[in-house]
C-alpha cells in the first residue's frame, strides 16, 4: 500500500517505469541516465563541448581529482592560508590562462594591488603620511605641510620618513598592512564578523587618501585594468562612490570629472590593448546614508547616466548589509526612477549575511521586487525559494564572490557555500572578485579557482568554465551590439587557450 | 525589449501583474504576499495555529529575536562550547518540555550518557577494566581474571584499582573522556575529520566491552528509553548491530537474544510508562564488510524480521561514508531482497559527506534507487536537485542530525548547514541525535534547538515545530494503525504542552 502510493505521485521528467522496477537490482544504464540528467542541470551542465575541449576536459578532470584528495584542501581552509597552496595547483594555472571574460563585481577602493599601491605610489613626491591614535594611517599628497585634520594631528613627508628608518622593506610591508585584510594569522585576527568589518572599513579609509589623488587615480584605473588584463578578464564593471578627487593645490574634482577620467583611461587602456572590450561603472552608495540623501545620490545617477550613457552601467548601495539599512528602507528613493519615468538599472547587493529571518535576509526578495539587473553576493538566496525561482525565471544572475563570503566570515569551508546549491542547479551565475586588493588576490582566477574546485566539486568540469565566463558577457549591462563583440573576443581567446593546452 | 522579454518566461504561482508596475514603487500589499507566500513554504509553512498556539508562537518568536542578537550566537559556535550558552536558553528550555515526537536516527552504541555507563555500570561488580597502548580503556565483566588478549594484556578489577586511587571523581572523569567526543578544547583536540572519526571509533569499541553485557544491555536499553521519555519522546527507531552480548560465566547470546531483551525491555518500559509507544531497530552493518559478507547480513536481517516483524525495522549500512564502500559497491547483496520476493525497507545512510561529485556523494541517489524509507542524514541532499526532487515526491524524509554534522566536522557554523534550504522548502524532514552519549547531549531537544534557531533562524516558528514533531511520527516505520496511536499520544501531549506554556 504503501509503495503504491508512492508511485502514484512520482511525477518527473524520468521515464516513470523506471521505478517500478523494484523486484530487481536498479539498472546501471537507468541510474546512469538518471546521473547525466542530474549532471545535466549544473552550471555549464547542458554545454557540448568540442572534441578538443573535451580532451582538455579529461586532463582537467584528472588534475581535479589529485586536488581532491590532497590534504589540506584548499577551499576547506581560510584563503589566506590556502593562497600559496593554490599558486601552486596545476588547476589554478590553468584557470590564469583561461579566457574568463568580465569582471561584474569588483568595488573600486579595492581594484589594484597594495603592493603597487605601496612600492609605487607611496614613493612618488608629495606624498605625506599620518599615523592615527587607532593604530591606522592616512596619505595625503600635498605642495606643503597639510593641516592638522581631528583624525591626523602630525602629517610627515614620506620621502623624508623613509630616509630615517633603517628597514625600508619592513616599514612598506607594514604599510601595506594597513591597506588590505591579508595576514598569515587571519582566525587570530578577525574572531568575528564585526572584527573583520571593521579592519575593512579601516583600510578603505587608509588607502583613500592615496586614490583620490587625481593624478594617483588615472594610474590607479590603468593599472586596474592591466591587472584584470593580465589574469585574461576583457571587461569590467566597477562599483564606485565616484568620491571626489583633489589636486597638489588643493583643487577638488567632482563625479563628472572622475567619470570623464575612467572614460579617457579606459579609451586610452582600449588603445594600448585592443583584445580588451572596455569598462563601465555602477555608481554606488552607501547603505548608512539617510533617504533623502539616497534620493539625492539616485536623482545624480540619472543624470550622470544621461551624461555618460557609455560609461554609467547604472546604481548599487553598498556597505555592511547587516548593519546598514535595508532596501526597503530606501523604498521612497529607489522608486524615484520609475516615478521620473527614466530606467536606472539597479545592480543590488542583497542577502550578504547568514543571519535568516532577518530584514537584511529580505533583501533578496525586494532587490527582485525593485527589478535589480544582477544579484550581488545573493548568498542567502538559496534558502528563498520563491525568490530563488523569480532571479532564474527573470534571469537576474548572481554575482559570486566566494573569497570575498569566506573572508568576511560567512563560512569557513566553501564546500558549505550556499552557491553549491545553485550551482548544482544552473541557476544564473557569474564570478567575482569584490575586493580583491582587500583580499589579497589579483583578477578573479583565485575566485574561479574556489568555485570550480570547492564550491563546485569534483563535478564541475570544463563545460562549468565556459558557461560561467560565458555568462560574464550574457549578464553584463553592455547593450547588444557590444555582447556580441564581446562574445566573439571571448570566443577567439577561448578557442586559442584551448589548443594551447592540448 | 530586455524587460519585455523577462516578463514572458515569467510563469509564477503569484499573479504575473504585479510584475508590471514597474512604473511604481513594489506595492506593500503585494510585497507581503510574496513574503507569505515564500514563507508557506518552509518546513511548518503551512501548519494553521489555534489561537493558543499562535500566542505561544509569538512569545517564541520574541525569545528568538532576542536569541539571534546575542553574540555569541551559540549555532554559530562549536556546540561543545556553545552546550552551557544552550542550556540557560528558555528556547531551549520550552524546546524540553515540547513533545517531540519520535527518534527516528540513533545508534544503539551511544543511546545512554557516559555519566550513567561510568557512574552506574562500572560500579558494578566483576568489573575488569585494561589500559591499552594507544591511550583507550577496555573493560569486561569477568567472575575471573580475564584471559589477556592482543590489544589488553592486563586486566585490573576496577573496584581494586578504585579502591587504590586517591582521586575517584578524577578518574571516573576520565574514564567518561574515553567514552565520548565531550571536551572543552574541539578545535585544539580535533583538527581534522579524520582525527575526530577516529576518536570516534575508539569510544565505540571502549564501551563495547560494558554494552555488551546481557544484564548490562537490558538495563542500558531500559535507561535509553528513559532518557529519551525524560526529553517528552515517544517513540525510537534505534540502530544497532545486534552485536552479540555476554554472560559472566562466558555464555555467548546471538541477535535473536538481543532482539527478544530489546523486546521485552521495550514492553516492560511501556508497562511503567503508559504515555510511550515503542521502540524498533534497524539493524546495521558496517559499510567496511565484503559484499559476501553483506549478502549474509541482508539474509540474516529478512529472518530476524519475520521472526520479530514488530521490532525489526529494516537494514541500513554504518560507518563513515567518506572511508568506507559506496552503496553501489553492494548492490549484489542490497538487491538480494528484491531478487527473493521479500521486502526489507531500508533506512539507508547517505550523503553524509562535503565531498562533491564523488563516489560518496553518489550514495543520495543510490539510496534512493534502492528505495531507502528515509535518507540518514542527506547532507549532500541539496545540491542533488534530481535526487531531491525524488526523495520529495516519494516522501521519502531526510533524517537531520544537526550537531553530529557540526561535530563530525561537515560544517561549523550552523546557519551554513544545507538543511537551511530543505527547511526553506519543506523538505520532507525529522530531526534526530545520531550519537548523543558521544556529542554530550541527551534526547533530542539539542538537536531541535539547532534546527529551530540556527538552521531555520528568525523564521521557523512554532507550526515548523509541531510540523517536525508530528514528521517523525508520519515518517516513522510503523504501520498505519500504530501511526494513529502515537499522533493520538502525540497530539494529547502537545495540547497540554500549550496550555502549560500560555
Amino acid at each position: 500500500g504503501d509503495c503504491g502510493e508512492r508511485h502514484k505521485t512520482l511525477l518527473l521528467a524520468v521515464p516513470v517505469s523506471m521505478f517500478f522496477l523494484k523486484r530487481r537490482m536498479p539498472d546501471p544504464a537507468q541510474r546512469d541516465l538518471l546521473m547525466r540528467q542530474e549532471a545535466s542541470r549544473q552550471t555549464g551542465g547542458r554545454v557540448v563541448l568540442t572534441a578538443a575541449e573535451q580532451k582538455l576536459d579529461a586532463y582537467l578532470h584528472r588534475l581535479k581529482e589529485q586536488e581532491m584528495s590532497a590534504t589540506p584542501f584548499p577551499p576547506a581552509l581560510h584563503f589566506f592560508k590556502a593562497k600559496p597552496l593554490i599558486e601552486k595547483s596545476p588547476v589554478f594555472k590553468l584557470l590564469q590562462k583561461m579566457p574568463k571574460g568580465a569582471a561584474l563585481h569588483i568595488h573600486s577602493s579595492s581594484l589594484v594591488s597594495v603592493e603597487w599601491l605601496v612600492k609605487n605610489i607611496t614613493y612618488r613626491p608629495n606624498c605625506y603620511i599620518c599615523f592615527t591614535w587607532d593604530n591606522s594611517v592616512r596619505f595625503q599628497f600635498s605642495a606643503r605641510q597639510p593641516f592638522p585634520r581631528w583624525d591626523c594631528f602630525y602629517w610627515q613627508l614620506l620621502e623624508t620618513l623613509r630616509a630615517k628608518i633603517g628597514d625600508p622593506t619592513g616599514f612598506d610591508n607594514s604599510l601595506m598592512q594597513h591597506l588590505t585584510l591579508f595576514t598569515e594569522d587571519p582566525d587570530g585576527q578577525y574572531p568575528s564578523q564585526d572584527v573583520v568589518w571593521g579592519k575593512f572599513e579601516k583600510a578603505f579609509i587608509a588607502s583613500a587618501g592615496l586614490v583620490t589623488h587625481a593624478p594617483v587615480l588615472k594610474d590607479y584605473f590603468y593599472k586596474g585594468l592591466e591587472e584584470l588584463h593580465r589574469d585574461n578578464i576583457l571587461y569590467l564593471e566597477l562599483r564606485s562612490g565616484l568620491s571626489r578627487t583633489y589636486e597638489l593645490d588643493g583643487t577638488i574634482h567632482d563625479k563628472f570629472w572622475t567619470l570623464k577620467t575612467f572614460q579617457e583611461v579606459t579609451k586610452k587602456f582600449i588603445g594600448d590593448h585592443p583584445d580588451f572590450l572596455g569598462a563601465r561603472i555602477i555608481i554606488s552608495v552607501h547603505r548608512a546614508l539617510s533617504i533623502s540623501e539616497v534620493k539625492a545620490a539616485v536623482k545624480e545617477a540619472i543624470q550622470l547616466q544621461k551624461d555618460f550613457p557609455d560609461v554609467v552601467a547604472g546604481f548599487d548601495m553598498v556597505g555592511r548589509e547587516d548593519s546598514g539599512k535595508s532596501l526597503w528602507f530606501f523604498r521612497e528613493a529607489l522608486s524615484l526612477p520609475a516615478e521620473l519615468g527614466v530606467r536606472l538599472p539597479y545592480f543590488f547587493h542583497a542577502g550578504e549575511t547568514d543571519d535568516e529571518g532577518t530584514d537584511t535576509d529580505q533583501n533578496i526578495l525586494d532587490a527582485l521586487l525593485f527589478n535589480t539587473t544582477r544579484i550581488g553576493h545573493g548568498y542567502a538566496l538559496a534558502h528563498h525559494p520563491l525568490a530563488k525561482e523569480l532571479s532564474r525565471k527573470r534571469n537576474v544572475a548572481v554575482e559570486l564572490c566566494p573569497i570575498s563570503n569566506q573572508v568576511l566570515k560567512l563560512v569557513s569551508d566553501l564546500r558549505n557555500h550556499p552557491a553549491t546549491v545553485l550551482m548544482s542547479e544552473g541557476h544564473p551565475m557569474v564570478i567575482s572578485a569584490d575586493d580583491p586588493s582587500l583580499f589579497g588576490t589579483t583578477g578573479l582566477s583565485y575566485d574561479f579557482y574556489q568555485a570550480f574546485v570547492g564550491i563546485g566539486g569534483l563535478k564541475a568540469n570544463l563545460g562549468t568554465l565556459k558557461e560561467l565566463a560565458a555568462n560574464s558577457i550574457t549578464y553584463s549591462s553592455l547593450p547588444a551590439h557590444l555582447k556580441d563583440s564581446g562574445r566573439a573576443m571571448w570566443q577567439k581567446k577561448w578557442d586559442a587557450f584551448i589548443s594551447a593546452n592540448l
